[in-house]
């Protein structure tokens, strides 16, 4: 019983499984030019390349529908892909909606939904050219595909970070998870007692934050106005810790970031401390914040650091492997994909 | 309580459901040339057009782990979405696949579901580019999405059938629906005793059909070398009855097919009579044969007629809404979506 030769699906984590069970294939296309590895996979489509992502988002792994409207979910789930796009630099295009539903969902749960999918689709210009709808012996079960496109040399990959660089990150975080915390703990006490009405008031960024994100189109704007493509870039979609790592990783370097330069809004400070919690941990292991993590060469300062809504918070090394944090006292701690503990409060 | 103002969603069944939910969205770009409603979207990419199309995959309703190894699992989503890439008339090139699985999968069964993948991918030279891993609470989920590609005038739609065209599907009908009747039979006895062994001796032909059904790329090949181009397209997943159908709906036409041209194997009406069924009504509603239904103008009779593996099995009409079947004796039965139900007995 001891033995094993294969790691346990739990052991290998999710891009563990991914990266072993896709290792053995091949590559016919030559249209393909990147395929799994990225925010999104690239083809070649004559002038301009193409980038598809996809996510499937499962009822009681991704979300939950106690405390998420069926609108915002729809919303959120096209949201999500079209962020991934984006982390390539690249423009969101036309997307395939696919969802299964179990029997106690009615058409006006499915209208409701589709709105916000509509929603998220005209506010970002985005086609809806497909799915694929059937039935679910349980949960609810949504699949997204997106398709953006980019001229070749505008494409920003995770692998291109360079020794030097500066590591930048867009608006704030952590804001999703405190408010991810907000709407757990008034489902329990609403499971506790019905007759209880959720208190969310005071709570709104946070809620908001996590409810109903948003991409980061402003800054890649400001970033293409000032001539600047990032090295690298990824979104932060499991917390900024992991999405460093991937940076790292894939681009065969190491980093050093300063806990003192990660942004965190007053609001999610002030929610953190009421759950007892580090406001940082947030920050580095929360997640669905989908904000932009990306590099840029150091002659780029000037100009990044001239964007309001961009932080820099440290740089690329080549110590490969070695990915850390630097606290006040001049002590450093590792960087962890399942986040940083050294509080002992690993949420 | 019976005032309903919008129907259930059993009553709108699949494609109402698809076409009520979807009809208020709007097309922004101008690379999308054909949204929902077809087999595929089509995209605008320059010199070609790019076909996408996508479907999901749910345990307990469009496969049982029960009688359906993991491997043959991975090949059929494979091959069950390109198929609707061929059916465009296009070049299938890149797909992706996301996964949520339950607890009870280990490493060993996802790796025996990528193999078929793998098998699938390397058979059609098709790259797996992308896709995701997730949870499930219980069941396997699979969703897939294909890409490929086509000349503008290579694409074909359902909606191009007209008046006097011929009729014509590829293969043999209802194999596939009696694999699944001998495999439901067996799982049956399995379960009332367990040291009962599956006899599938002798289904082969059938059974085959169901578990790793191939995409009729043959037949293009040759329809390519006569220079002809089907005037309308569809790949037979839900039965003849319904694609049939979905050809006149969308081409505004209407259809007479001839009960003794359906062409259905030997096997397949051996195994119907075993059953005590109307072997063309698995042909007509069984579906899962991945076989080509496509319309050919009058002309193209000869180049057609010289295929091997292709049926004419009727003609178009310009009676709008009126598609029928004839009996030997001159007796007219209406197609339906949930199938034709002359015998009274509709599976």
């Amino acid at each position: 019983m001891k033995k094993k030769a294969i790691k346990s699906i739990e052991e290998m984590g999710e891009f563990g499984l991914i990266e072993h069970l896709t290792k053995k294939f091949s590559i016919h296309q030559d249209s393909t030019l990147k395929a799994v590895g990225d925010d999104a996979a690239v083809i070649n489509i004559g002038a301009e390349n193409q980038v598809i992502t996809t996510d499937l988002l499962m009822e009681g792994v991704h979300f939950d529908l106690m405390y998420t409207p069926l609108k915002h979910l729809g919303y959120k789930a096209v949201m999500v892909n079209i962020s991934d796009v984006y982390a390539m630099n690249a423009v969101p295009k036309q997307i395939t909606i696919s969802v299964a539903i179990s029997g106690k969902f009615s058409v006006e749960a499915m209208e409701e939904f589709y709105e916000g999918v509509q929603l998220a689709c005209d506010e970002y210009k985005v086609d809806m050219v497909g799915g694929d709808t059937s039935a679910s012996v349980t949960g609810l079960c949504i699949s997204i595909t997106a398709l953006g496109t980019a001229l070749p040399k505008e494409i920003v990959y995770r692998s291109g970070a360079q020794n030097n660089n500066l590591i930048c990150v867009t608006g704030d975080l952590g804001a999703a998870f405190m408010g991810l915390k907000v709407l757990e703990r008034e489902k329990k006490l609403f499971e506790e007692d019905a007759s209880i009405q959720p208190v969310l008031g005071g709570y709104d960024y946070v809620v908001g934050r996590f409810l109903k994100p948003e991409p980061r189109v402003d800054v890649l704007l400001e970033l293409r106005e000032k001539g600047v493509v990032p090295t690298s870039m990824i979104d932060i979609s499991d917390g900024l810790s992991s999405e460093l790592l991937h940076i790292c990783k894939q681009s065969d370097c190491g980093c050093v970031i300063y806990h003192d330069k990660i942004p965190i809004s007053e609001e999610t400070g002030a929610v953190a401390e009421e759950f007892q919690m580090e406001p940082l941990i947030a920050a580095l292991n929360g997640g669905e914040d989908y904000e932009l993590l990306f590099t840029v060469p150091l002659s780029a300062y000037d100009k990044v650091n001239e964007i309001p809504r961009v932080s820099i918070i440290g740089n690329i090394t080549d110590h490969k492997g070695t990915a850390i944090m630097m606290l006040d006292e001049g002590n450093a701690v590792p960087l962890q994909a399942q986040g940083w503990n050294a509080y002992g409060d690993n949420q």
